[in-house]
């Protein structure tokens, strides 16, 4: 095994592929017929050269999330749907936690997250939900656990052209269930909110 | 604006390309270092060759998502995050609806989709679910309605390598609200459960 999983070099690359994937996500839903294929061959074209010379790439640009090794030595790639840059299915969370809260900044959500037109699909309102509650009991606790209940309530649909905050917080600690809660909002208006149960491993 | 939003081989190439976007999504996760960039230079010279000569493609393939027109003439891209062929996101439900239940099969998942290590990740449990109790609540009434509150309940974790059936029945309508649950099942263990409440508009 090498002594480092990949250079920083390809790791920034694998993440500019990620980037070019999200890219292409949202133009094939916003561009059809001989449009969307000049958009596809141009940012495939800009794929293939930053894979022919990583050096065209910005050069002091660090990764966000390059893999990195567990305590038994095996390769970790961050893999993780909502937060990680490498996974062309995140919208890419921005965290803060503290003590028994977090806040999140997303957004805005390109077209590839629409539900109803213009808003964001009702089930991935929930995964943002469920990712900043998950983050926050893991923040308190310091150990992971099981979500065991997710309560979702729709206040009002979540617009995809504006920034969103998504907050959590610890609302009880009984044992091995730990409570939390949390909304997300679009400006001043709560669109969603969640309230859930987490339990500890044994 | 033209007779069609475009040609069923462009549509063919469009939902391709969201193919490799996906294959590409997947590789990101399993290789690192120059293992990926011979993996993305592969799916990108496959993608280049596809826009080069559309004819590579199967010719006698149809697209499953091709762009429509709206009753008033606008071109629309089915942009679902779970069910569109377009979508790179969508994890491509296969659904059954009759009377008041639908059944869905997906899957084995990819590891873009990934939680705790080789399952799937609850908030993208919940999409699954939201969308099959959504479209069950949408057959039954045969008009599309707002999801108000939609509860979770995590039974045991997700296998990603395995393929999952989701159902959604809908329990009781009352006026302008409609109920309806469900769960999502691994063989014969039942993963999570949902139950929610959809109210039509005025």
């Amino acid at each position: 095994m090498d002594a480092t999983p990949e250079t920083t070099a390809d790791s920034v690359l694998a993440e500019f592929a990620a980037g070019i994937c999200r890219r292409m996500a949202e133009g094939l839903l916003e561009h059809t017929g001989g449009e969307l294929r000049s958009f596809l061959s141009a940012e495939s074209a800009r794929l293939q050269a930053a894979l022919a010379d990583p050096a065209t790439l910005e050069p002091a640009e660090q990764p966000h999330d390059p893999p990195r090794f567990s305590r038994k030595g095996h390769v970790v790639i961050n893999t993780n749907p909502v937060t990680s840059h490498r996974n062309v299915l995140a919208p890419l969370l921005t965290e803060k936690l503290e003590d028994d809260r977090a806040v999140a900044t997303v957004g805005p959500l390109p077209r590839q997250y629409q539900g109803p037109r213009g808003m964001l699909h009702g089930g991935y309102v929930g995964v943002l939900l469920d990712q900043v509650l998950w983050d926050v009991v893991f923040h308190r606790l310091g150990h992971a656990s099981f979500t065991r209940t997710l309560n979702l309530t729709y206040e009002s649909p979540v617009p995809l052209g504006e920034e969103l905050t998504v907050e959590g917080r610890v609302t009880k600690i009984d044992g091995r269930k730990t409570f939390a809660e949390g909304e997300l909002r679009s400006g001043d208006t709560v669109c969603a909110r969640a309230e859930g149960l987490w339990v500890s491993p044994r």
